[in-house]
């Protein structure tokens, strides 16, 4: 399993994702599942991957091997593409062939097909921030003012935090706190998602990575701020009226 | 869908379940999913059930039926079984034989296997307060002073504030808000979760319903306690440092 969650304010876009993949209970390790592709100031695009790792890789790999190709054109690299939605519809077509092909494998071997999903963060210069969620089928819909959050994998322990804190109006040291603290939910109560974590931060029409994180087992911040969570909730509740 | 949660204190018990049952989105009922047995003062047992309700209530059904045999002895009935242990074994296995039934009924017309699960809660007149959640297929699992709380159907939600805010200590009073608030953010995030609720109090040692409580849709207080959550949450959120 894996949590990765995506949020499009105004101030502009924050994306959190654990690194925990597991392959039954007995084999867990460590992958990073935040991928990002930058031409900075003119585009940023943050994919965040969740899913069959061997689908989820492999499909990184093809999307990176099309921009180091000097022949690819902007109807075939994200780095040239003319909008934000040609980016979305060619990672959905990449994931969706090699999510066939596994698939396909696997079926041969009587195994069950090999699902993934991916939330996809970017801009470029003169277009707006857009923020997707990719299906494995290479179909896709976007985050709008209504729902300013998309989140992929183990979404559910997480959400209610979200439900309540983040709008379009969040700011992005809120928007970090909101994904890290649905993020602490989560760690919590599903042993499938794991520390480190990965955080990243894209201010508003920069078309720049604004800040790139990695938070650590026992990073202090994080301790402090789950210590500190758990004590408001406990304060709050203690303060609720039956 | 559903939600029921258990908790099980030193103070004594607290179940609380939603009402709604529905067959597709286009089909929606309100079915109570709360049931006791009662002899005040000498037993007292409440089942919460989730899952296939033709499965739950003909389990209920079943189970009544033994208590109001006038020849049904302690191998049988769960009104004069000897332990809890043994009132958990006659539930499961009424469970388990009715969702045979019907799972084989429903095999005959290719469809899927019917499932159900229940909570139950129960103490006898000398014995210990128990807390049980009863499998489909008839076994079950036990609350513990490490685990004080069981939940069926949809848990996923409203478990972060229980596991925050819930331990054996808890007063009846605590509890019972820690039940609702669990199940207000459940009810926000699962369309097939709805009200109104029934909220059932069980006090340690006196072997009777203390209160049985049916909140309809717009319940005032609750209401009051759902907003004073929200605000509270929000709060605790803004105060919390990056």
């Amino acid at each position: 399993m894996t949590y990765c969650v995506g949020l499009l304010m105004d101030a502009g876009m924050v994306l959190l994702s654990d690194t925990r993949t597991n392959a039954g209970l007995d084999n867990i390790s460590t992958y990073k599942k935040m991928y990002t592709f930058e031409v900075p100031g003119e585009r940023v695009i943050a994919i965040a991957a969740a899913g069959n790792l061997s689908v989820t890789q492999t499909t990184i790999a093809k999307i990176q091997e099309v921009i180091d190709d000097p022949e690819a054109d902007e109807n075939r690299s994200i780095l040239l593409a003319r909008t934000m939605l040609k980016v979305a519809h060619l990672v959905g077509e990449t994931l969706s062939e090699v999510a066939n092909d596994v698939s396909e494998k696997l079926g041969e071997r009587n195994q069950n097909a090999a699902s993934a999903s991916l939330i996809l963060a970017g801009q470029r210069k003169g277009g707006t921030m857009r923020l997707f969620l990719i299906y494995r089928e290479g179909n896709f819909i976007e985050a709008t003012p209504d729902t300013p959050f998309l989140q992929i994998g183990e979404h559910k322990y997480g959400k209610p935090i979200l439900d309540r804190v983040v709008t379009r109006e969040t700011s992005l040291q809120d928007a970090q706190k909101a994904v890290l603290l649905s993020m602490d939910s989560t760690l919590r109560s599903n042993l499938s998602v794991g520390m480190p974590l990965d955080l990243l931060v894209i201010p508003a029409d920069e078309c720049r990575i604004g800040e790139s994180r990695r938070i650590e087992y026992g990073d202090e911040k994080f301790v402090a701020m789950s210590a500190a969570w758990s004590q408001a909730l406990r304060d709050a509740f203690s303060g609720i009226k039956l």
